[in-house]
């Protein structure tokens, strides 16, 4: 606890962030969360924000996005004893799957779900890094009602809001920890 | 606590892996760890058995092989308050990498950490899911060499002993939370 008054001073996450010019292609700023994995405290704090909005909503799963959103996902249901469902890239997956197909920008993709993941009535988190475009984010959700499931909110640690990914996700409820 | 003098009974973690015949290929029989990642009890008493040997070891952070090794990973160094260093394939990672070559049962692949992951001189678990041949995690230490770094512990969930992985781990201390 701080002096004044027992505000203590928040953690500047946005610091574990780091640009990286010119990847995956020329003209993308990629945001590289990995400082951000690097110090505990700040993995902590961000797994701790992204936990707080989700408190008190009886959820019953969190689906974690391949590959980054794992991270932050597995953390999240840990943090929150929640099952963790994982949505995968075509073909990864060893049970049954029920699968969407979606548009990436360099063409098309499909995005898995075991059939044992998440059930029929269910209210689920969607949980993944980062929210840029919003179109892996909506195959996610289209998974989880397919399903026969509710996304009851979409959690992501850093959004970049400049790419209106949430033009994609409309109707949706987001929780993103960091917005640039 | 139980009647029998505060002896619990141990949770039978095996109980929450399925075996997927015929996956990725014909003939192999696939451990899949998704019942465990559902069951929120079972992935915690998981997670708290990689922990236990690791506690004391005086590690200076988590390399986590990507993809499911992330899930464990991430909630593994969550629990003990340690970095976590991402290993992933050729590509992936978006600063600069070291890189090592590694052989596959159908080719060759690149894994790769960030070059700001592991420091020289610090001591590392590596984490994954599985050790089935050996080949993903005798990369991964590899890489903490090459980074002038040691490899104090392999951290699984779960060891196919009867494929002898540990031939290519040889030298290395290998902590399985199940073994078949």
């Amino acid at each position: 606890m701080s002096i004044m008054g027992g505000v203590e001073a928040q953690m500047r996450l946005e610091d574990y962030i780091r640009d990286i010019p010119d990847f995956p292609k020329p003209g993308i700023i990629f945001k590289d969360i990995t400082p951000l994995l690097g110090a505990p405290e700040a993995f902590r704090e961000a797994v701790k924000r992204m936990a707080e909005p989700l408190r008190g909503r009886n959820l019953d799963a969190v689906v974690s996005v391949e590959a980054r959103g794992f991270l932050f996902g597995a953390a999240l249901a840990y943090e929150l004893s929640l099952p963790i469902v994982p949505a995968r890239k075509r073909g990864k997956l060893p049970y049954d799957v029920i699968s969407v197909t979606y548009t990436l920008e360099y063409g098309e993709d499909a995005m898995e779900m075991h059939t044992d993941g998440v059930m029929a009535g269910q209210r689920v988190a969607v949980v993944d890094d980062v929210l840029a475009t919003g179109g892996t984010l909506a195959a996610a959700c289209q998974l989880v009602e397919k399903a026969g499931a509710t996304v009851d909110v979409l959690s992501l640690v850093v959004e970049l809001s400049f790419l209106e990914g949430r033009d994609k996700l409309q109707g949706y409820e987001i929780s993103s920890v960091i917005t640039y």
